[in-house]
């Protein structure tokens, strides 16, 4: 979206000027990865390979040991960098997280780093008082002998706590906690989430809001959704699947006003590799109560839906950040399943703000 | 539309207030059409019928023989109600109409007369020099032997003349002739058009956006409609296709800025009635040039989508009409495949249009 | 089948020959029932409702209680036409099955009996020792304080033990008990199941024959279900799911001779009522590997499709009766997902069955 | 098929021992187009390309000129290769085609030679009395101006002439002219056409036989293609298609016994290259009437699908032949839409034919 009109008329950090880095919990190497992408799901092609093989061996020296905190038992059995599982005090993984951001800065003479979170789906956190404020929440970071917070929350507070913007692109927790969203409002950090709306949910929140306006009555949408790469094992595992689909769920009643059959369901189904295919039936009722229907099939490949939307958020919040803004980037919500600070789940009126943002900067 | 906010909230006629007449070419009664309905398609259901049947009656008093000038052969075969055939100058056609239209109104004691063109789709009929002004059209229309407008539009002068806002939601030319524009204009008549949005496009021309913003790069988009009913086998005829596939191909090259192979068909399976399944498959390109698609399948009665869309138009058209306004309704866009007087096709953009209007009434 | 060559050249019992009677856990009254599909699914018409009345007046005149002993919660909650859960020793239901049965076949003067079992799905029950062998499981139905058998074997047992023929169109146990199959074969009675071969199903079993034949391997076979009726309500169940999962699942590595990866799933969505949606989406590698897809959307009301397939086996089983014939009828394999007393599950090759049975009668 | 059992206990030519050549209209080079379809449609991968380039050189080398008599002019734009629509006379392209034959099975030292036609489609050839007996024929083609044959039966007289065996895979005219089966039938050489089931063809002949043996009496059946590649172009052409959709719409009928109403189409979407969807809906009507539905989506890659067909007919035309044999193999019928000498379409009964021969052998 930031390669044209109107986003491309900001004046965004130029690609070439961005370096990669991350944290990881598996040993797995970033070009391993990518030629298992290219074999398995067909993806890229040798040349390409090849042309990124430098700056895949440049990522993979800026990569420094994840957590696992909260991240369940299908998460803890991919870690296999480091032994991550025996740390467990929620302050010292803040610590060495923020060393971590420190030192790839300084090290890649970086003018700015933008932490987006792409890990595994975790499951539910419930929260509690403790999560209220952040003098409470802070207490207990230091204090408690397990985590209060799940990583991708983790992830969170050490960018904030060295001024760094947060993104969460995932269905877990992140920023969406009452006393890091003070943290970064206090520290003056812009913060966004969550989710990103690559697919499925994408073509809802333009489809919703044409029967809305039609006034086509909605009976029932069933969603059922294959894929096969790693997001997808881990959401065979049932804990870490509800907090996906809460948010694929939610989104229709969210945007009709009402509340019609829902069902989203997903399989992993390993052979699809990093091909996701959506089949979506929606049932609706037009005039004098006619039964009419829509069906479709979407199939498109996650990573590759989902790669350029980071670009983009990336260069949009160091974008904010370079103006001396902070807070929840609501002028984002284009971007994601579930938008923090927002109620508008329509594509078009999310682009809109988008839009506006741009026409006032 | 006009039953829900903001709409509902304009001082729009009441539906009990609004009586219904037409011109028809076939012998066939109103009541024997729906009671076809019910039995072939399903539609409504015995009770709705018999509450209907005084209604349908009313109906039936009031519709008059239209005509099938510039209709070609397909439609022509349907002309049953009179010997219609043997008319043939435009003006004496007009003359007809407009008496029909005046005696409507009195005999009904009605306060505004509104014409929407609901008739099957003509042959494409190409413009010439002499539709390019009022002074010249009206020459012709009183001097040639053959008329030199199609029925569809020989309604819409009618109409104009007599001061009745007109209204077309079919393919056919209707009021899209620089000529009856300038005339309407002059006559501060209100007037819209062409080909009434209700399934496939309507779907068209929300997705296309979605791919736009996203920068989604459409290679195919292959579109396949199968229906049975009385339009659908007009439709068969290959001169009253053309017309149809014009509107339905390039909403999408007008929304996208670019080009993409488009292929649209219709299919005529008598035994599909008035249910019309539209089967489309969208292939673009994402990041790093990778193939994905869309598919989807729309099963909708094609009459029951259609109705409350003529309804609106009916109150909406008077409404502007009461208002003392005259000219193309540009913001009655979201209604059509075709809008006239706007380049705007996406139809989230078209609704917004309309909520504008009404915000400024 | 029975209607068309070469099954129609039997001599079956004429339609108007057969009298329906059965047992009933709810109160509801069979001419509601069909009240509510005509309604809410659109089945039959107002003419064919009043043509049934009287028929289906009679069909509930002989309906008695039935059981839900090993029914689960799900199904017990339906039980609202007598106090049948305080009934438990699974000997004295079978005698007042029995009874019922004889007195059916007297009162309405039947020449003969046969009970197919169509209630909905129980939950999998496993087996043990005791039902090895008749004499331990006569014994243990006699007894034990709770019925060591579902409602649906108890159905067989009393069928069996009255001499009558007993087809089990469910996924629950039925006669599919080697003690139960040792009393058929002792007592010469015909029986077979298991759970009628309608929609999804049969779909797997042509097509996946074609893909053995033509040596193109399949790597997934993902199938999802929608469906809205009371069996869909109970299968909501996990626990009764999971015995209607089982059948429709192992179907295809039967046929296919290897083990691709399948996931079977259903979700219950009642504004659906009896029109069931199957969505299955099947990967396939050709030549050199090459990947390739294949999907389908069957949309079929349950009922309908279910009903003529019952007259179809009561026909068929008391054909086999009539000459004298007991045991398993694995000529009639080509109605079921899981035919007893045999490994053949492509339809051509059951049907092919069928047919050598009829052509050797 | 050849790989598989039963068909793979016969004692079949080699995979190995067989040798590439052709008749070629274009002056493409073959890895050329092999890397085309490496690109464009995503077939083979690298490795694949580099272990044939050895191979497709040697087939390179053992290409002549076709010949594109009757071909259309659809066809006749894409002959590069040589001057080949000067040449005119029937007798002289047999002639040059009979010496090719010879001489590509002398330079490679080959036990037998098989001719199988795989070219674009050719507009339909309407046959006349000088088709019906092979003296009649005989003369014409020596005679006449221009050729009283397409290239297809050119290929086909000039192949039995030689003592080859010759199949055709396509849906042009080839062997199917009674004066060239009669030739066949006098020379004792084996043949067998037409047009090979790869695709959407192949499922309706699975398809059908299930509703016909289910007694669901189908309404409707709609078929919509799209592909890309060569054929594709080809088959844009209306009088190329029309000998396409003639085989893929009377299959239907051919199995029902009755004659539903169907429509088969095909658009050429040059972006698909050699991919193909096809997409197709079936109404059918169960029990008391129900309406129901069946959609399905296929997509496969057109010479994937093909290329094992062809090699399967090759070896199993050579044993045919090795063993003594002429005449039409009828027991080929499942590799094709329109078999000749036989009136069985539906796929299992077909493999069963095929099974019985290598049974019997």
């Amino acid at each position: 979206m930031t390669q044209r009109p109107p986003l491309s008329k900001l004046d965004l950090v130029p690609l070439r000027s961005i370096t990669l880095g991350g944290h990881e919990i598996s040993r797995r190497k970033v070009i391993e990865t990518a030629k298992t992408l290219r074999t398995n799901s067909g993806l890229f092609d040798d040349g390409m390979l090849r042309a990124a093989r430098q700056a895949l061996s440049a990522y993979e020296r800026n990569i420094r040991p994840g957590s696992v905190a909260g991240c369940g038992r299908a998460i803890d059995k991919l870690a296999t960098r480091a032994n991550l599982s025996s740390e467990t005090n929620a302050r010292r993984i803040i610590h060495r997280f923020r060393r971590d951001l420190r030192l790839f800065a300084r090290r890649n003479r970086l003018h700015r780093v933008v932490v987006i979170h792409v890990a595994s789906t975790e499951p539910i956190k419930k929260l509690s008082a403790i999560h209220e404020s952040w003098a409470g929440l802070s207490r207990a970071l230091a204090t408690r002998r397990t985590s209060p917070l799940p990583a991708s929350s983790l992830y969170a507070v050490a960018a904030i706590e060295e001024g760094m913007p947060y993104v969460n692109f995932t269905p877990s927790l992140g920023v969406d906690v009452p006393a890091i969203r003070e943290l970064a409002a206090a520290s003056g950090v812009p913060i966004m989430g969550s989710d990103g709306k690559t697919g499925e949910t994408l073509l809802k929140t333009v489809l919703a809001p044409m029967f809305r306006e039609r006034h086509l009555k909605i009976e029932s949408w069933v969603g059922h959704n294959v894929l096969g790469n790693g997001d997808g094992r881990i959401l065979a595992s049932p804990a870490n699947k509800a907090a996906k689909l809460r948010n694929k769920d939610r989104v229709i009643a969210a945007m009709l006003g009402y509340r019609p059959q829902t069902r989203t369901s997903i399989e992993y189904v390993e052979s699809q590799y990093d091909w996701k295919t959506a089949w979506d039936r929606i049932c609706f009722r037009g005039f004098l109560g006619t039964r009419m229907s829509l069906q479709f099939t979407w199939q498109g490949s996650d990573s590759i839906l989902a790669a350029p939307l980071v670009i983009d958020l990336a260069r949009l919040a160091d974008y904010h950040a370079e103006r001396g803004r902070g807070g929840v980037m609501t002028h984002l919500a284009c971007f994601f399943k579930s938008p923090m600070g927002g109620r508008e789940h329509g594509f078009t009126a999310q682009v809109e703000m988008l839009h506006r943002y741009v026409a006032a900067n």
